[in-house]
């Protein structure tokens, strides 16, 4: 069996992209990250963070805010970068994918904005009051291999289930049984299905890679996300990753989801926040 | 006494952008707004707000990323916009805020990437688990005229002061008194001084306008903020807001603020989360 380190798995395949010309990257954005016919929002968000990481001279993401504007697909893209500001210990760019219409025009996807940095140079002062979430052992948790009845899967084609290692919490996989909570919550361990571990640009798809937290709340619609702002707080450890997702509020059709990720080593290594809309099923 | 309402306000004229060619703006960044040297970021961000709306078709801040590239100083400042995407429902842009150096060269202050819509078109439904915070009545907490010793100023020409009314929670006041609580908490009563209704493009500068929770935390250095994502999640009705600003993880010298805005019907009209960097005092 093959080792499966970052730099050589299909995440780093997938999110592989091409510099054309200085800070002009072709990409192609894999049919293997899609959910039911949407190409996942976090894996989008890997792809434009390793185009931008390449374009600014510091390697990790520190706060990277996407807009997401039409639903991407599968298939070629290009992403363009420009460079806002290159300063001594931080850098800020844009970043812009777009995709082309039969008739050849072009269609912008996602918009980001984001600042990187150098994990690795930070200083190791940890001061924080946030806690691991209380998530049940792994093997109590339920995924893949779970009992037909207990297998919490999306309904449809979705690709990314086969790509992504998530076992959910009990207490917030009602929804898959019928029997959803009413709070707004989502937890569970989360892994990359071939064993690769996680890095700053993993973390940007583990913030969007659980089940919208608005089944467990009961609504059974489309969640598409309007914006989403993650800030990469460490370098993860190897190892299975925690992920927390909260909604307190759904109000006037849109919601907001947090989310936090917690490494093997009990540091919190991610925070995000997105804002949501709450489409009804038709 | 004149009656001071939303357009005539001293916010509204220090805010005020004047098109010169579509999608561009001149502004004068007022004195008014200040704390020691530099320019509030609060306030930076409702005068892109306010360019924003202009330029865009929608005209309400939904979700407003900016990321602060340097120092803005009083003085005259150009905004440019590029409207990202139109839709029914809501558009997107960018704006970028640049001032002059003595040599005549462009240095760019603050990039915004925002999301505009229209708040009076959302359906009326609420599901929140959100609570108010809990504050201290009004009378009860310490503002500008409370007796001298237990009036929460931070130390230096803080013109800004003069402009806003904000009565802070005894419990998060301690910073104040050099009694600091520990705790990364700031919470108050939030205000114009000259008694202005709040609306969306004031929330704007409200979420950025309270003591940074570091200084409850026993940190004395400046906390400068490298980005700020707000949404603005309802109309806020005339009255007093509640500000509630919460940090839990200060780690490897970032730390997050995540702010929340309670209007006076006790609706939840804006979150917001900033990257800050804690910077100690030389």
């Amino acid at each position: 069996m093959a080792l499966v380190t970052i730099g050589n798995s299909e995440f780093d395949r997938d999110t592989a992209v091409t510099r054309r010309t200085p800070g002009v990257y072709d990409a192609h954005l894999s049919a293997g990250w899609t959910i039911i016919r949407a190409v996942n929002g976090g894996y989008l968000l890997a792809l434009m963070g390793r185009a931008l990481g390449d374009a600014l001279p510091h390697p990790d993401p520190l706060s990277v805010t996407a807009h997401y504007l039409t639903a991407s697909v599968p298939g070629p893209a290009v992403i363009r970068t420009e460079v806002v500001r290159t300063g001594r210990a931080m850098s800020t760019g844009t970043a812009s994918l777009v995709q082309f219409a039969d008739d050849g025009s072009e269609v912008e996807r996602l918009r980001v904005l984001a600042t990187y940095g150098d994990l690795g140079a930070l200083p190791d002062d940890v001061r924080t009051t946030a806690k691991p979430p209380a998530i049940p052992p792994y093997e109590l948790c339920l995924g893949p291999d779970s009992a037909p009845g207990e297998r919490p899967a999306i309904p449809g084609s979705t690709a990314i289930a086969d790509r992504l290692n998530i076992r959910l919490d009990p207490a917030t996989a009602g929804w898959a049984v019928g029997a959803p909570s009413g709070k707004g919550e989502m937890r569970g361990w989360f892994g990359l299905a071939d064993g690769r571990d996680p890095d700053p640009l993993s973390l940007l798809l583990t913030v969007d890679a659980l089940p919208p937290t608005a089944f467990e709340m009961g609504l059974s619609g489309w969640v598409p996300t309007v914006e989403l702002t993650t800030h990469i707080r460490h370098r993860p450890a190897p190892g299975p990753l925690r992920v927390a997702i909260t909604t307190r509020n759904l109000a006037g059709g849109f919601l907001e989801e947090d989310a936090e990720v917690w490494d093997a080593e009990d540091r919190l290594v991610a925070q995000s926040r997105q804002l949501a809309r709450a489409v009804q099923a038709g």
